[in-house]
Order: C-alpha cells, then sequence, then structure tokens
C-alpha cells in the first residue's frame, strides 16, 4: 500500500488540480472556510448523492427534508446550544493568536473534557507559576485566563434595523438536526408516518471555531448529512445495531478499507442519551484516527424540550393503541467534508509505473468526478477528431465527461488519472476503419478494444452505473 | 385548461402534502424563511438536478463551483453591494408594520425605481399632504420618511470576540454569483480553460427583504443557480443570443408552456451592462408576470473591481496571441425557489373525472417526486403483498418509490395524482398466476398489463430516465 499525503501536498493537490480552494483567497483568505472547484464540487456532489440515494431512495421508512438555515431563536435555547455550546478560549497578548484552553491542557495530559472553567483556570494557573504554559503559535508566556467563547453564530436576518441588538439577534444552525426536529408535527400531519421513521437532510451548518487549522476537516462554515429515527423507547437497542451495521457497510461499498476506520464508543454520555458511537478513520496526515460520523440513541430530549419551549404538543399517537408519548430518537450525523477528505484520502495513490511513478485518484467510479474522458489519437487529424467528438457527443447525455486532445496521450492518461477518471476512450486510425476504439481502465490500465456499436452497454457495465 | 390555484390554495396544498411548511412555525414562524417537506425536497432536489446535468454535464465548456456563503467583506465593497444594496424602508407608527416606499408610490403610479432618497420622500410628502398616504396594513397615515435599509445580512462569523462590531462584521452573500468572481484566478490557474467557458453553482443566498408576503417567490433565505460566462468582449453578441435561446427552450423541455412565459427587455441598464432580458412567468397567484431567471450582459465590471480591490491580476491571456485583457460576462441567475413555485403551479391541474373531480400535479416525470409507486391490491391477501413488496424491492434501487397498502385502489390512485407520481403499479389475484402487473399513466389514468419479465423496461421508456 502506498504512503498517503501529508496534509500540505493534499491542500497543494486540491488547489492545483481543481478541487478545493482558500475561500476568497484573491482577497486574503477566509479563515477556516473552503471553496470547492470544478472537480471538487463534482465528488462532493457524488458522495452526497451516494449518501442520500442510499439514506432517502433505499430506505422506504427515512424522509426526505430541506429545512432552513435560519431558525427561531428559542429554538437553541431550548436544544442547550445558547447556554452551553461553547469552548474555553485562551488569547495570546504577544501574537494575538486565539487557543483553545483544553487544548493546552492536553499537551500536559490533563483532560478538560466538559470541565467548568474554574477547573480549567486553576490548571493553566498552576503551569503558567512552573513557568510551563507557552503560546504555541509565537512562544510566549502573557496569555489571558480561559473565558467561554460561544461557538453560535449570531446575524441579524429578519431584523428591522440594520444594527444587531440583543432583541433582534438571530442564529445561523450550528447543525441540521434542529431543523428536523423543528418540523416533526408538520411532517406527522402531513405524512402520517408509522414509527419506526427517519427523516434525513443534507445542508450548511456553521460552527464559530475558536482555531481551525485541520484544511477540510474543521471549518467554520460546513455541510451536514443527518438523519432523524423516531422510534418507540423499546426499539432503540435493535435499531441502533442495526444503523451502525448500515452506516458501517456503506462505507465499505464505497471502497474504504476495513483496516482505515474504526469505532469510538463515548464513555462519557449526555445526560439524556442512552448509546454513542463515532466512526472515526484514519487521518494519517491529521495524526491519526478522527472523527467522521456520530450514530447517538438521544432519548426523548430533543422532543420533549422542543415541545415544552414552544408549548406545542409534539407526542405521537400510536395508530393502533391510542398510547400517546414522546418518540425516541436515534440520529447518525456525518460531514460531508469529512468524506471528502477521507475519500480523496483513500484514493490518492503514487505508484511505480514502466516510465516513473503515476498519481492516481483510485475512487469508486460512481465518486468520480468525471466518469469518462475521450481522446482523438492525434488533434491534427480532422477526421479522428471528428469521430472523437461524436462518441464524446453520444455519451454526454449519460455521462460527466472529458474530451481532451492537448498533448500525447500518454500525458493524457496521467492527467485522468490524477482526477480519478475511471475510464478513457481513444480513437485512433484503426477506429475509422473498424469502428472500434481503445478503453482504458485507470486501476489496472488494461486496454481492451470495444466496438462503437456496444461502447455505452461496456461502460454502463464498467462503470456500476 | 384548468385555472391555475390562488396563493392561499397552493400554501395549504404544500403543507397538507408535505411539500413546502413555514420554517420553525411550532415556535410561530420565521418571516419570509420556508422548509421543504419530503415532497417538496424531493421536487426541488430534481428540478437542481435537472438545471445542473443541463448546464454542467451537457455544455462541455461549463466547470462546476461550489464557493462558500462566506467572503471576505472588500468583496461586497467591490462589487458595489454595500454602497448600493438597499431598499427605502418606511415604517407604520400604528400597526409597527414594515413598507418598501417605492411599493407605496407605485400605487400612486409613481416610479421610484433607482431614485435618489430625496425624490422618493418629496413624494411621499406631496401625498401626505393631500391625505392619501395610508398604511396598507392597518390603514393609518402615521407613516415614518423613508430611509435605506441594506439588504445586506450580517453576521459575526471568525470573529475574535462574541460581539457584532463594526470591525468584525461580515456578510452572508446576497447573491452566488460573487464567489465564481472570486475564484476566476484559481479557476484559470488550475483547469487552464480558454474562453469562452462557462463557471456554474448552486447555492444559498440571503437577503434582508423589508417586506416578503409572497410565499417562496420572495424569501430571506433562499437558493440560486447560476452561470457566469467569460468570454471576449466580440464574442459577447452572439453567445448571449444563444444561451437566451438555450435558456428559454430549458423551460419547453420541463413542460412549460410557450404562452406562460415571456422575455422581459431591461430598459435602465446598470452602467457596466451592454443587454439585460429576464424570463418571467405568469404567476397569476401573483397577479401576473413575474421574474425567474436574469440573462444579463455584465462587461468587465466584476472582474475589473475585483482586480482593482484585491490588487490581484485577474486578466486572461489569450494563450495564442498572448494578448492580455479583462475578459466580459454574460450571467444567468435564476431562483431555485421560484421555478419550484412556477412547476408546482404549472402542473397542478384540477379536471372532471368520471367520480368527480380529482387534483393532479402534471410534472413532468424527471422532476416528480416520487417515479413509481406499488400497490398490493388487498392488504390483507400475504400473496399479494409478498409480491408487491418483490416488486418494490426490484425497483428501489432504480427510481424513487412509494409502496402503499392503505385503503382503496381509488384513493391510492388520487393520493399518488396529487403528488405527481407518473406511473403506478398494481398487483392483483391475476398477477399471481400471469407474472403480470396493471401499471396506470398519471395524466391519461390508462391502464396496461405489463409482464413482469419486461417492467423496468416498460418503466425505463415510459419514464425516459
Amino acid at each position: 500500500m502506498s504512503k498517503k499525503p501529508e496534509m500540505s501536498e493534499l491542500v497543494a493537490f486540491c488547489k492545483s488540480r481543481g478541487f478545493a480552494y482558500q475561500s476568497s483567497e484573491i482577497y486574503g483568505g477566509m479563515s477556516a472556510i473552503y471553496d470547492y472547484g470544478h472537480y471538487g464540487t463534482l465528488l462532493k456532489n457524488n458522495i452526497r448523492d451516494a449518501w442520500w440515494k442510499n439514506m432517502v431512495q433505499e430506505h422506504a421508512e427515512v424522509l426526505a427534508l430541506d429545512s432552513a438555515i435560519f431558525m427561531a431563536p428559542l429554538a437553541w435555547k431550548a436544544s442547550g446550544h445558547l447556554d452551553n455550546f461553547d469552548d474555553p478560549q485562551v488569547d495570546c497578548k504577544t501574537c494575538k493568536a486565539r487557543l483553545r484552553a483544553d487544548h493546552l491542557l492536553e499537551e500536559f495530559g490533563i483532560s478538560a473534557d466538559k470541565q467548568p472553567l474554574d477547573f480549567i483556570n486553576q490548571e493553566l494557573d498552576k503551569l503558567k507559576k512552573e513557568n510551563k504554559l507557552k503560546c504555541p503559535v509565537c512562544g510566549g508566556c502573557d496569555l489571558t485566563p480561559a473565558k467561554r467563547f460561544s461557538l453560535m453564530v449570531k446575524s441579524n436576518i429578519g431584523a428591522p434595523t440594520d444594527e444587531l441588538t440583543d432583541e433582534n439577534v438571530v442564529y445561523l444552525r450550528p447543525e441540521t438536526c434542529g431543523g428536523i426536529y423543528l418540523n416533526y408535527k408538520n411532517i406527522i400531519d402531513s405524512l402520517h408516518p408509522k414509527l419506526p421513521f427517519g427523516v434525513a437532510q443534507v445542508g450548511k451548518a456553521f460552527r464559530n471555531e475558536i482555531i481551525a487549522r485541520q484544511f477540510i476537516f474543521r471549518t467554520r462554515e460546513f455541510e451536514q448529512m443527518e438523519m432523524q429515527y423516531f422510534l418507540r423507547p423499546e426499539q432503540m437497542v435493535e435499531k441502533f445495531a442495526a444503523w451502525k451495521a448500515d452506516r458501517w457497510q456503506w462505507y465499505l461499498n464505497f471502497g474504504i478499507q476495513a483496516e482505515k476506520i474504526r469505532w469510538y464508543k463515548h464513555e462519557k454520555l449526555a445526560h439524556y442519551a442512552s448509546d454513542a458511537y463515532d466512526i472515526e478513520y484514519d487521518f494519517q496526515f491529521l495524526g491519526g484516527f478522527k472523527e467522521i460520523e456520530g450514530i447517538h440513541a438521544r432519548g426523548d430530549w430533543d422532543l420533549s424540550q422542543h415541545g415544552k419551549f414552544s408549548g406545542c404538543d409534539l407526542s405521537y399517537t400510536d395508530p393502533y393503541t391510542n398510547e400517546k408519548f414522546i418518540p425516541h430518537i436515534m440520529e447518525t450525523s456525518v460531514g460531508l467534508g469529512r468524506l471528502f477528505l477521507m475519500f480523496l484520502d483513500q484514493a490518492y495513490t503514487k505508484e511505480s509505473v514502466n516510465d516513473g511513478e503515476r498519481l492516481v485518484l483510485k475512487l469508486d467510479p460512481r465518486l468520480s468526478p468525471i466518469k469518462v474522458a475521450v481522446f482523438p489519437l492525434l488533434r491534427n487529424k480532422p477526421e479522428l477528431v471528428a469521430l472523437a467528438q461524436d462518441v464524446a457527443k453520444r455519451l454526454r447525455p449519460h455521462y460527466q465527461l472529458e474530451f481532451d486532445d492537448h498533448g500525447n496521450i500518454g500525458k493524457r492518461y496521467r492527467r485522468q488519472d490524477e482526477i480519478g477518471t475511471p475510464l478513457t476512450i481513444t480513437v485512433d486510425f484503426d477506429s475509422l476503419t473498424n469502428q472500434d476504439v481503445t478503453v482504458r481502465e485507470r486501476d489496472s490500465m488494461q486496454q481492451t478494444r470495444v466496438s462503437l456499436a456496444k461502447l455505452e452497454e461496456y461502460l454502463h457495465e464498467k462503470l456500476g452505473l
């Protein structure tokens, strides 16, 4: 197995090959926000669609939703986010760096997870007295005490004035699931689903992360794919196990190697939770296994809280027994940007070939940005170009396709390898007489002559699309 | 042709059938923000995917992009949004309603479009003196003078403090095209496209609309689909005409009747623009033709401004002549929510049938939320249910599908008609012996026996998918 890339190599690859750019780069950049380029957008859309097809189309009992980013502020009081969704921040007075106090303590083996601010500041003071505490950016010792910094991003949308005041502040959602809970009653009233049922959505969420220097892994603006599964409490154990197995298998189905992912069981649970696991992927460039997906049994906390704060009855009435109760919820929640990074990392391969080394993205063909590339062998032979264009025109309605007549064939193969195109088609002089073309496979580099009459059929079979 | 629905009827339909809900409804709602329910999300995704497939997959020279909602604030200075993107606001002191001053004047036949605030207030004062000016909400006469209200939505993302101050304010994009201009250089450097080429993206945008009581037509949070086409100035006339024709045809291809859309030519152009047209759709429930898409020739304004404000060279170097210049831009910009409303309005049909009246959504099958519904004739006959489930299982990997065994067949047909499902499959007793099923078409209501062995082939042909 080839060595996986360092972060700097992956960042450079993403920028130079049109996968991802620093946002607003010409203006100096927006910190911890990224834009997806041509191939990156196509790859990300394919990951999104693969998740969506599996979650919504293939699970009969899972419904779709697309709720707005902006929600009633009281909903974030009910969910606990306004009171508890924050990180302990320390500022370096020398270089003005903003630092996570819990990360500073972790360096000394002190866990500050879910600890009160007092505890954190006591531990920081001890380290300061021992002259051990230094700013990891500039090495200075002049650090402020820790304070709570809310991760909630504020806005003034819908406000009657241009100003942002305490009265008119609203929030950008820090996670998408809230919109599912707030629509639970509308979904029940309009679609009458029976328990157990799920509601899935994909959308943007926003967190005012204090520091974020992990490329696309941790960004202030990001995309989540979440599914909230409503059930009777006595169904939780069985369904939780079933969804764990289901989600694990999804990764394997899309080519993630079993040894690159693992389960992390949460030992400290929120008071309302009965079980919580993460799926972690071994991001070598981030130093090891990191969370990509959470699967959590959340009890009836969410609907109970929103019922209490909204004054609406969010209970479920069993259609057979007329029993009334608040459904329990299990969720699966995954970051689309993290999946993008994971699939890129997994696929990124440098390997020896006859004429040196090649870089190839060994993506599942369903995820590849470009499915097929079409080449005329020579660009200055009009009859080759015409036939190749004809082939491209036939295939374009079916596949995201590239036509390339630049440089020699070897270079064109390398370029398609680097962006993960599973199949390339070359039109050569024999094609004109025999009405066939050469189809080359990305991973094996094997070449096969395929008749034009059977080309669609051949591609369809090879791509599994 | 059947009469099109009133707004109240469409709003009620969307809510009761799971297409769209008022956002945060259980908390009293967020004004001018909507959530899409199960069928609405599927319909909206299908419209998005149809636009995307046409724009990115079928146009070889159009590239994909997905840029972030948050951009460097200076970019909005460069684009003119911070100085000029506002509406004149009047408040009613009696009922606290927020009113558009230009809309108040329009009622008296006075056009305030692009007029200075002084002109607007002079005209308002005249009407006040004549006792003609009244609040359209409460009828009161005590209205404030007009003031400029910025449509730009503010935020504090990335700020070093929780507070929103003038120093740390950032903006949510009011349109998606800005992200395309800011990535122009990265796109050129990484993908080396030759003029003319386009860059397309779909994403959320935000505007602090003063009043917005037009259902999904005008919302503060909305989705745009934009394509910016970069070209040499001398290519503009030809390409502008070609894209106009292309976009018009797209609507016809998806079943919009030619008499329901029209061109609106802008007479007053921005100083940098050379031509600007809108495609308008006849929204009867909004009082007539309203903009759904804009096709504008924008000159080199956008890249020149961002070049100037960012200090980056955004010129293009012709690979053959080495000539350097700023490309010109034409754009097509469409609101996804508006297309959603348009397709729903166009499809919404009440018609007489044998047993009374039916409501049917005559959507193009490619846009229908559900492609196929499968029914066992009777739910208490296990052999019928088993065969129907078997059929559903076979088809589910290919189509967004519903299985329904509730109520009589007639009611199930009506339910699928109402959500626009083009084909329904019924498994009856004959199916058990003959291995065939009844396929019913939504619009003609014709029923055909189709053998199970040829079912996929038949559906594929009928659905055009």
